[in-house]
């Protein structure tokens, strides 16, 4: 990627990698330059402390990041940059989840995290797209077209169902 | 209001208008043109259909959606929009806007919305501040100064406690 | 099925036709006329308007919707017709049907639909069922009969039981 | 009311009633005729048993049921009745009700229970009018028509918001 | 078991049983007299009826029921006789048996159910043997002595543990 | 009282007494002979200890424990004594009282606690009745007794809202 | 305080200064020198460094950190600190502390924070004045102390009990 | 071990051995001196008041306890020692854990247990050491170092991560 990322994507271990391959990848099908990270607000304070200053002024535009359980990392980058911030609730093992959600969503007021669904770093990436396209017509185009994409493809499976049944559709899964 | 609204603020009843009133607040406070609606998912449909497939035609950047109970207002506005969408959960009587957390938050592949605390609107009109400020350098500098004057306020405060001691601290409160 | 439908089984997406045939399978059982779609809340919006506006034109007497996570479907289509929706919160992936469960039960005052257990949708097909037979004699005695083929059943169990004793039908199972 | 109730409004205490009062409300408001008793399932269960059983030989179309905590009394009462049976989770001291929704909500395959929200019987009411109105067009219109009242109030206090403003709005309340 | 049985051990439902199994283990281990059977508080709630009104007459001291869900057995059977109920919440496949726990221990004054923890059947059964021991000094004896077995086996295994450490203990596992 | 105490009523502090005087009125109500004490697992726990190594020897039939939030008492009893323990889950401040529920009814294998509803001391005091009336007849009479004022209670309110109607009874309480 | 701090505490609010008071008056209690300050994650996080990086070398010998909601301070805090942590919940707004709990006792691996119970900043108090009394026999005689007036309390509380019976209890309360 | 324990870790059982090895494997690392038994608060609670009365007269500084369900090990030990007690929620069949969480940490006033999160003794383990470490300058030191050693271990996943790009990455996994 040549040019200037405008998305950073970030998380705290690579064990949340494959969860947040989501939103390398909705990143790459909009064309969106972007750069990913591991960056732990627990054991490399100081990098984070840096990375989350500079962002704005490396020309980034928005952050995503991911992380679990006490997940601090999407909070602790909002509160040191004046960029919106993503945060992806990686699902945790023994509560599915919940504690890093509530520890990424409910941040108290001057410092918002926009917080994603457990384990859904796709729409993470789809958020960030969609903040970008908000000044870029081009890009709201192809928000537009993604979204016709998918009714396309629920419309199919609808059509499909008509001719199957439920049965034999059910047997093809 | 004479200039284009760049961000709505949308709510499903007036009760929820005491808990939106954060987010007005805050786009008053950074000069952002606004507007404001009453706008039900389960009570006037179509409205919202209407609303929220013309949104991005009438030039709104963002929309702000607040809803309690089964929230159904900001994910249905989100299906609908190419626009980000910034949900806001209200507390509910009786789960105490868990329900609301749920209902907005857990949305599928496809249609994210950028989710903030339980009754924290003014964080959802600081998100949608941002949003705007990454494309705009000198909104940017406002959103910085705006933290610079959280962290004095939390300065002063502490500043007072060295001074006062605890014990006189907490008796003037 | 040649005769007008009676019973529409929609849902959000074909992951979820596994959980959903279970109300497909009863209505199959009692002869009902039924229709079965997939439609999504928030993938395919205007379809879902237009399915659910039409619903009771078209001589449907109950709609039957299952849908996961944040599951706006059933509420959305209840907020679109006045006929009496039934609601089946689908198992999500990270909070077992917890977050759908709130998502379709918790709707406010003026739209209700009717809930069943998460995964229950053979429990949904029974209740669209009771609804036709509470206007249809008839359906009441089949009804009625088939209660008693469940309570035949947990008879007949509990006489093996007293038959083989705890530890050899354990054994059996 | 001196025509055959088709609704049944029972609950296992009298501290019920505060709440269960939302679906005689409707009831009356939809002139349906219908019956209301206190009855427990814990208290009284033969008392239940033999309403439950001879509900649908005395004309009744559905039944609304109210109970707080291990909510017994829906479930118990779909259990003996071939009618259609709604579930009301009456807010618990300790839980809020959650220990209610969970009581009636989770049936087993074989009796349902068409849940409502919890503390929402205006809803369980309007559920019953709306069974009984997919085989009564008349009704049905009257259902239409009370769905446009709601979206017209909605409208109607939208109207006000934009004349006032937020601020004016929120000081009338 | 040519005695009068002191106890009964009853479940909803043949896939309680596997979970019941060690209630009747406990039973057996201290020579309690005891009954089994499959009795269904909603497919079967008249023989249900039946069995928790003579319970008392034929002997019975206590009853044990287990259930899942929305489970109503061990508090239908509390309400319907003077005989103490221990109540078994029988793990779920969607709530993990916190439904269960929720519809068993949160009974309403004057008809209590003596809970024990999600799928612990076998505490079941040694609580009903303890109710028995308090009016019977042998099994009383017996009880205790059952206790110091538990307390050897610990004893053993922490001996083991100071012999080989704690690596090799794993190892052995 | 000068008999021999058949049920201790113990608790951890005399916060807990609003709670558990429910528990005392009860026994007080069947002439039960019975003994109140304040002892914590925390702050008593040689004297907790002593109590409950004691408490057969004493002629102690059944003891009932209340304790809130990292509630050990009723469990801790329970490993000390071959008699039942009845466990109340006293509410606690911040979590209604469901870290008690956890901290009471989830014993392991061997030591189980018989466990009511949050905050319910009544039915703690009913169950220890039943317990010891399930080895006597009289009192077996007397929880028949009992139960019959309870269905009483319920009928003579049931016969006032038939005389009133709804709307009169309510404006009565 | 003349003497170099061996405690600090810590909160980010002087919202969480009512709580937290329990911790300073503990360390006063027993006259352990310690510093307070308001320090916030979000809104000061540079200075949260600072202190965090600087405060084993000013000769603190333990943190006590208190937070609420995504309260990250606490675990911020340990991941710059080698000194051990104390985190604070401090009961929220919607979710009474829950949120609170999980994003601050549930930190990943290799960066331990030391939580105590919801709101109990007494408790954090009594902590930190364990560790630092397990390396100082005086104080360790002191903390014995402690503890034998809360069972002196308990026993003084038992026997006025014992003397009046419970309802003249009550009734001075 | 021929030194004298400073460390002590306890489980309630020896299946939850393979969770509390995560402390004793970092007792090992750091080389503190330490001792590991099985002592179950429910099944040998006479032997677990002997340790815990006499463990800082045997030169013990720290304790760490783990236990599961209605976990009491932790706080009982606490109840009977003046030193500081770490306490491991071990992970629960049905409740994950969440049983064991609140057990742990909802002591109250006058007895804290340090909580660490579900299942992470290894994080017990360090925080033990750093107790230790807060009076032993070269300890703090090796606790220094072992944050360097994490955070090189993040930066160096992040610098493979850079050189091979996700996809190639996650491919190596």
């Amino acid at each position: 990627m040549s040019e200037t990322p405008l998305v950073a994507i970030v998380m705290g271990s690579d064990s949340d990698l494959p969860t947040m391959q989501g939103a390398i990848a909705l990143c790459e099908r909009f064309g969106i330059p972007h750069e990913v990270a591991i960056l732990s607000a627990h054991r490399t304070p100081l990098a984070m402390v840096e990375f989350a200053q500079n962002a704005h002024q490396r020309g980034l535009k928005v952050i995503i990041a991911g992380a679990g359980g006490a997940a601090h990392l999407p909070g602790m980058i909002a509160s040191l940059t004046p960029l919106p911030v993503i945060g992806v609730p990686v699902p945790s093992r023994h509560l599915q989840g919940l504690d890093s959600l509530y520890s990424i969503v409910q941040m108290p007021a001057g410092i918002p995290v926009a917080t994603v669904a457990i384990g859904n770093a796709q729409n993470a990436g789809l958020l960030a797209v969609q903040l970008l396209a908000s000044h870029n017509p081009e890009l709201l185009e192809q928000v537009i077209a993604y979204r016709q994409e998918l009714a396309a493809t629920v419309t199919a499976k609808n059509q499909k169902l008509q001719t199957l049944g439920a049965s034999a559709y059910l047997q093809q899964q």
